[in-house]
């Protein structure tokens, strides 16, 4: 096997690519923007300069023993990206198929939160553990879902939506999947900012918070606000560990993990959102499972992540079939 | 590979046995009382001589591939049966073992669910698919999930307890597991007759339903009320199969299957369960998996199907190590 993999993450506004070893270093990483080609083929043309220039600079020239890539709605079976709202391509696009052509080196994409899972799997806190559960609590709340070792793609390559769990069956909020009441729409950065508003609306006592425009509140203003004591603001993570909580003894009935991985902006809040978290686990879990799934803390560094999960697929891919 | 294999269904009551071929054939089979030896070894000698009696009769010795075990609490990693509720065995049973030593037969042993699930994908409705779920509707809601052609076992070797899902998160009906809104108090055979005694007390219309005792009142009575134009009893069966639906829905983010196999007394309800089951998964499935998975019924025959599920994991089996 040759020494390097390449990890290529594109974001809807930057496309960020990073030469890594098997021990999960970074040699060396750059990037270009992702949305100035509105043509793909342009796209794949810069992308590819770009990398070849890192490779070159870093001697890894035909060192490389497989490109892994990350996307939205990247579809690991098909090699397609399909349908990504965030990105500028329409439709379907044949990514793998198109990037192995150009670099000649076998390539495996996936989402952004299945190449977590692997990269954590790789080189991070999941390493050894063959039944996890990875989620990423963003802007949104992702997951990939590993079984036996494996990633689990469903039949179609889009399983692992755990962020679209019901966890409000009535009276729920609107997610942007456009249906009502998923995990995401709580427990996600933007959902805490949503339950901030909620909450400042219909409590009447004072809050840091009430400083902030309340149309302009993020998770991060909440937990500035924990942290110096605020009530609303604990209490606003005591809701949203709560329900993550809750839905992580779900989830345990399915696969029984060993492991939830946490990934991610509010994975930072600490103890404020942990423990609720664990509690609501411990309370809601079934008796079989009881103390068996932990909680842990992502081991990757966040700037190289993306890199680093997409890079893992690298070590996976097939060898190009010669015709 | 050696023609047959063994399918031994252990019960609380009767422990069935049968010799099966690769093609689904119960060539022949028999049983003996579970409970009647308090002490496990007894038990087991009483099991050998007549499995044996059952394989010299039918020309069997020395061709049968491996033994395989459905039985309540038993976990496919351990060979153990672990604090099963329903057997007269107390404590850790390492029945795998212990067969295997008797036989001088590989044993590979699940608990019935998986068993079921085992068996579709052989002999049954799963054949072919590599990404389903079985759903067992009986006096509890049991399941057996398989990704990408394997069982789900978790870490534990207890995993896909779907019946344990928490369905109604407030005010939810006592499950036999301890705690409360379990989609198994309300979609079992159990749970439909809690249904008919809730929607007797509060409604007040005439129905057939209440020329029976309302604490005698079964899934089957219920049936038969709904098959003769019983208001009451279609609208439970709308109920039950409405919480089954979005309960699927929520699945589907999680493996993505191919499609939902229902085997079990409830599952013959037909179209007054899965008429209400197909439009609460429409309307909540999310938009990416709309329309994917398959709601199907068993292809096993009920008679058969403990037997043929449990034999299926015999062609599964390791090979003993010879020491």
């Amino acid at each position: 096997m040759k020494p390097y993999v390449l990890g290529i993450d594109i974001g809807g506004t930057n496309t960020v690519f990073g030469i890594v070893d098997a021990r999960g270093t970074v040699i060396a990483s750059s990037s270009i923007k992702t949305a100035k080609h509105a043509n793909i083929e342009d796209y794949i043309e810069e992308l590819y300069t770009e990398v070849m220039r890192l490779i070159t600079v870093n001697d890894a020239v035909d060192k490389i023993n497989g490109i892994g890539v990350g996307a939205p709605n990247a579809n690991y079976y098909t090699g397609n990206i399909e349908h990504a709202a965030n990105l500028i391509w329409e439709g379907t696009i044949p990514l793998a198929a198109m990037l192995e052509e150009k670099f000649n080196i076998p390539v495996a994409i996936t989402n952004d939160a299945n190449a977590a899972a692997i990269g954590e799997m790789t080189y991070g806190a999941a390493r050894g553990l063959k039944d996890f559960i990875m989620i990423t609590l963003g802007t949104g709340v992702g997951s990939g879902i590993v079984v036996n070792g494996q990633l689990v793609y469903g039949h179609d390559g889009f399983a692992g939506e755990l962020g679209h769990l019901i966890v409000k069956r009535s009276n729920g909020r609107l997610c942007g999947c456009g249906r009502t009441g998923c995990l995401e729409a709580y427990c996600s950065a933007t959902g805490v900012a949503r339950t901030a508003r909620e909450f400042l609306e219909i409590r009447t006592e004072p809050s840091l918070l009430r400083n902030i425009p309340i149309d302009q509140i993020t998770s991060k203003d909440v937990y500035d606000a924990a942290m110096q004591g605020d009530q609303i603001a604990k209490d606003i993570f005591e809701y949203t560990g709560t329900i993550l909580g809750e839905a992580f003894a779900d989830m345990t009935v399915f696969s029984s993990p060993q492991a939830f991985i946490l990934f991610g902006g509010l994975s930072k809040s600490g103890e404020l959102l942990l423990k609720p978290l664990r509690a609501a686990m411990d309370r809601n879990m079934m008796n079989v499972f009881k103390g068996k799934p932990k909680v842990l803390l992502s081991e990757l560094k966040e700037a190289d992540a993306a890199v680093l999960g997409a890079s893992a697929l690298g070590w996976e891919v097939k060898p190009i079939e010669q015709a």
